[in-house]
């Protein structure tokens, strides 16, 4: 325990410390425009006395309310500890980064880092210490709509995007002035409800939980992520908030975390709907059994203080422990040596939507858009193309997303205004809005079509439409969308459709009827001027999908690192005869868009994959090097993916794990060797007595831009005899 | 061990005891019509020796053939140990009873046993000694096809049926010349396949394995049935057939199963194909050791037969133990006794398709059809009504369901043939075919139309598009038959909508453009007959719902003994700005019809529920009187429901889990007092350290006529105090 820490333990009673345990927003300070995620029925929960004894508070922010906050708190506060602020600064905090689905379709981990380190300048300047990102849930089911808060489908994706929005949230450790705290979220398995509906039950195994959902929990814990917070689901049969197993076994034991534990908000006294929790003070006592360190507006923590010599002295213990804690990271973050750190109105104004970040936020927001079909060279437009553009996402500012609180779509321009500035001719007419069934001034649209070379379409959705609850039983664009698209496109000009969403959308549809499709997740303050690059070429769309998109609704979940059944559809088989074997009647097993998949406009290709060591050791590297060659007058780049399958195991296997990743640059008619060191051990896996580790055996090895069409060479892993 | 087993075992060599772990089809012995359900790459897999020693066939039946096959077979075989005939008698044998998820939907377990003991002795004639039947598979995903052999989605009715199922078939042990040894399947949970998709991946926790999917096998086990069959897909990350832990530590050692194990077609080949097994060898050492005794056409087995010197002892001890089960098997069936037993060219002719049969075909199919609308009284018929009657299922004898292998359409009815009788004046045109977009023949229709008081729609899909590896992505009636329904409603006479199905569809579009609905899952060879008489009312549609009918497809899953989350959906919340609950942006959560739903044309209420005690010891029994009333001149039934509720438990427990269900009869105005009780031991749930047992504390007990509309009232369980 550090000393100052240790020094105040001693002098504090049992009702401040338990004081450090409470989280309460920023109302309870002043009328602030805290963000409420949850259902807020807590009004006057708190005793007047408590408010100066409590730990922290969120969603407050703005150097001038914290400060302001911070010295009315210092003055009534006994021992003069300060308040921790933290607050939900996602992808950006004035200025927004593409939200995180935008970020991990990026596939370049470098922007993620650039986003959060952003982000918390900017937050750090207004007063926040800790933030509520990342949220490295993995996610299946698009008609969930917090997916667009998450980094998609994969294990290893979302664990180099969690590794990488650590080191940019907090920075080189100890967390200076312009760094926030970072807090992993939602342990554990929040991205897997039933029916994609919000807040619904999780079930999973334990086997599979540990395969495939833990590893970027556990990659932000490895690089010393501050915070963790519990997730609303049930895992294993018990809310994750009341969940000692996993909070006391397998987050604090097995992963070793030792930082601070916090609710998700009113998680606690949800036990009671849950079921599993009689009243607000049982709730608390398994919550802090759990280990869970703050109570976010819960009130639960509270409600010892009815009654405090009646706390029993296990729970005096664990209300103790989560005390230290709490110092502890009010110590790391240099609270007890300045309450104010980092604030200051001068710094916030010109830090805050500085040059240097929006022009980040544009290198990021432009290397997140996925291009997933360009017939005929339709994308790039020249300048001297005559261009309609219309649709519901042609003339908003709502590009931001989700979870971007203190964004402003008033810093932020419209597709239209940015590629006005990049075309010589260009008509708009909106056409129609987000749900409208029927075209506005249709007439007009015929006329101005004929008097164009190319429509650009821009579909989509509101922010409002994906995020925290908001669950879709069809994540679809909506009829009327669909309905105008088919209208243009019968007008016989090439068709550019853009989609604007936070989730992957069933586009099979939007696909048929485009000669070329852009989809942008969210893709921020800067997102237009983005997007009107990429239409006109001047930078190329690198965005790869991380999340598989379905070619309709009921193949969900699909996903592409599936196992191979005992009957597996194999080639030749699709459209065969073969009956009895793992497939649809009405339906491909296919996806309308494979996981990885995103096209550029350099044409780039492998050409040969070369693996140099065929046998290797439990503690070798495997090696591989592979050409690319770019074979068109475009300069550009690819992400060359590696995924490995093992052949056989103790328990079945997926049939494509992606391992490696990297985005790659070549010169327009050039050729480039990329070296792959893919170390044995991680070909870990896990068995069926829970264990991890890697078996020797032999290994398919695959190599491709995409994780549809991959080639394949086999490797064999085999153990070092020991002497 | 029975002295003839043990005389037989000693006499033995190891290649005869190999030969009787495995079965093959009957095509080994003739050119039969076997049914064949998995790829059949195994031609010439077993060398000519060997077919003398096989232990089992399938797939052959007929008195006259199999009496011919086991008197060559027993020419050859040196011991003279008697083949043993299995084959796949699920819902009937020649005379065929409603499919499976119909039994279930008679919520009658009379029902249930009536058609297994008719399947049974008009199979054991034709000579069949074992069914591959009860599939007792808990089932919550309705593009899943193979539900149609399933009793649904809930644990305590798939587990009474199992029960009904097992006793129909076994009848009194031991097992006589009209009965057949039962097989319970498939272990375990192959309902839950991954987005519906046959052979897919399941995975759940198994805490939820043991809470919800374990007792119907139990069930059946604890009803000694004596062969239970091995799953296709993985769970806690093994294929089931391959899965020690699953078939030694649960089947064998805590469910006390000892009887015969065996897989399904194929099944333990595939374990190569999961990825578990390395060759075929490899693969029988492995089911083996999972204690799978009989290897159903996968010749992994037989590959043992290659090197007979080479085989461990250890396995040795494993064939040895599979090979007494086999023969033990064979000895409480009779055959050791009688090889023939129970073939009788005679007595086939006298029992197969005899009228009794059929009068019970009848009435079962008369308790499956389900009324879940009639608006107005619309249904029934009066005799004097003129009737229109259209659509691809009102002139069809395609109403017998997959798995009716010795069903023959020609012995089958169609509605028209039996409305006919039933009615003065009826008209008919079929209007449209199955898949057809667009009537034939409209304006005729609109004539005859014009002629008659009401029109009845006979909608649904073919046998063939449920069943084994029929999984569909979009559960619903073709676009064709909706749009000719919503045809036929526009000329504005009532519509009475028959829709004949292998699975719960979504029905929402059908259910607005409909005066009444009726459903019927595939009915059987009197299915025709049945559905007259419901239509006109000479019998009621006393039919429930053994599976919630979604509103949309991405509800899917969706049941109705869910947990309450977190954040539930409370009564008034539905549609309000309550925006952070569990609930869907886009959709109710609630489905189109609630799983235990139906109507009959009796007016039948709860009118009084009384709990006896209130306070019940953990050996008591729970008493609830409940007073109903018939307040309508129709005699009819209603069936009264139990749910409970543990209000608090260590993990979370459904909202609502059934615990008792009775068909009741009350005469035209009339009342009746029923005693409901509900031993506490019902109240049994596992926890989270997977034991099982029943908690004190507070308990909701809710009655009510389907699982949507229930009464509720709060009991105490109280341990007594232990002297």
């Amino acid at each position: 325990m550090k000393k100052i820490v240790e020094n105040l333990f001693l002098q504090m009673t049992i009702k401040e410390k338990i004081g450090q345990l409470i989280q309460v927003t920023g109302d309870f300070f002043q009328n602030g425009d805290s963000k409420i995620t949850g259902p807020l029925s807590q009004e006057n929960r708190l005793e007047e006395d408590v408010r100066y004894t409590v730990g922290s508070v969120l969603g407050i922010s703005g150097a001038s309310d914290v400060e302001n906050i911070q010295k009315e708190y210092l003055e009534h506060n006994r021992l003069k500890i300060p308040l921790l602020f933290m607050a939900d600064v996602v992808h950006g905090y004035k200025t927004i980064f593409p939200i995180p689905l935008g970020l991990a379709s990026t596939f370049n981990p470098d922007m993620m880092t650039i986003s959060s380190e952003v982000a918390a300048s900017e937050s750090a300047a207004g007063g926040v210490r800790v933030t509520f990102a990342p949220m490295t849930d993995l996610v299946r089911d698009p008609r969930w709509g917090r997916v667009m808060e998450s980094t998609g489908e994969d294990p290893y994706l979302n664990s180099v995007m969690a590794t990488a929005s650590v080191k940019g949230f907090q920075g080189k450790l100890p967390i200076d002035e312009t760094h926030v705290a970072a807090t992993v979220k939602h342990f554990a398995a929040y991205g897997a409800p039933e029916a994609g509906r919000e807040y619904n039950t999780v079930d999973i195994s334990e086997w599979r939980f540990r395969d495939q959902y833990l590893s970027s929990y556990k990659a932000a814990i490895d690089a010393q992520v501050k915070l963790v917070m519990t997730s609303f689901n049930t895992l294993f049969g018990k809310p994750a908030t009341g969940n000692k197993y996993l909070m006391k076994d397998i987050l604090r034991d097995e992963l070793t975390f030792d930082g601070v534990l916090i609710s998700d908000w009113n998680a606690i006294e949800e036990l009671i709907h849950h079921g599993t929790a009689e009243d607000l003070n049982n709730a608390a006592e398994i919550a802090l059994d759990a280990g869970v360190d703050i109570d976010m507006m819960a009130f639960a923590y509270a409600k010892l203080l009815d009654n405090i010599d009646g706390i029993p002295g296990k729970v005096l213990e664990l209300i103790d422990e989560s005390a230290i804690r709490i110092l502890e990271l009010k110590k790391e973050l240099g609270l007890f040596e300045n309450p104010y750190i980092g604030i200051s109105r001068q710094k916030e104004n010109d830090v805050t939507m500085a040059q240097k970040n929006k022009q980040q936020a544009l290198q990021v927001a432009e290397e997140s858009i996925v291009l997933v079909k360009n017939n005929n060279g339709t994308l790039p437009l020249s300048p001297h193309q005559r261009v309609f553009l219309t649709g519901p996402t042609a003339n908003t500012c709502d590009l931001l997303g989700s979870w971007s609180w203190k964004g402003d779509i008033d810093d932020t321009d419209s597709l239209l205004t940015q590629l006005k500035q990049k075309v010589d001719t260009i008509h708009f007419s909106e056409g129609i809005t987000y749900h409208q069934n029927v075209p506005q001034d249709w007439n007009n649209i015929v006329d101005q079509v004929n008097d164009v070379d190319v429509i650009v379409v821009a579909l989509g959705l509101q922010s409002s439409e994906s995020g925290e609850a908001t669950s879709m039983t069809n994540p679809v664009l909506p009829d009327g969308q669909i309905a105008y698209l088919r209208a243009l496109q019968a007008l016989g000009k090439p068709i550019v459709t853009i989609v604007i969403t936070g989730r992957p959308l069933v586009l099979t549809t939007v696909d048929g009827l485009s000669d070329a499709v852009l989809i942008s997740f969210f893709p921020g303050t800067m997102g237009a001027e983005a997007l009107s690059n990429v239409l006109v070429g001047d930078t190329e769309p690198t965005g790869r999908l991380p999340m598989t998109f379905p070619e309709n609704v009921g193949q969900i979940p699909i996903y592409y690192n599936a196992y191979n059944t005992g009957r597996p559809v194999e080639v030749g088989m699709e459209n065969g005869e073969a009956k009895y074997i793992s497939k649809y009647i009405d339906s491909p097993n296919e996806p309308l868009y494979p996981f990885g998949f995103g096209l550029g406009y350099a044409n780039i290709g492998i050409v040969h994959v070369m693996i140099t060591n065929y046998v290797v050791s439990e503690s070798g590297t495997i090696q591989l090097v592979v050409q690319l060659a770019n074979m068109s007058d475009y300069s550009g780049s690819t992400v060359l993916q590696c995924y490995t399958h093992q052949k056989v195991g103790e328990t079945v296997r997926p049939l494509k794990e992606l391992k490696w990743f990297k985005k790659i640059y070549l010169l327009a008619n050039s050729k480039k060797e990329v070296t792959i060191s893919l170390p044995v051990n991680n070909l870990v896996s896990v068995h069926s007595d829970l264990k991890s580790y890697v078996d020797e055996g032999y290994y398919d090895v695959m190599v491709g831009l995409n994780s549809s069409e991959l080639s394949h060479d086999d490797i064999q892993i085999k153990y070092l005899e020991e002497d």
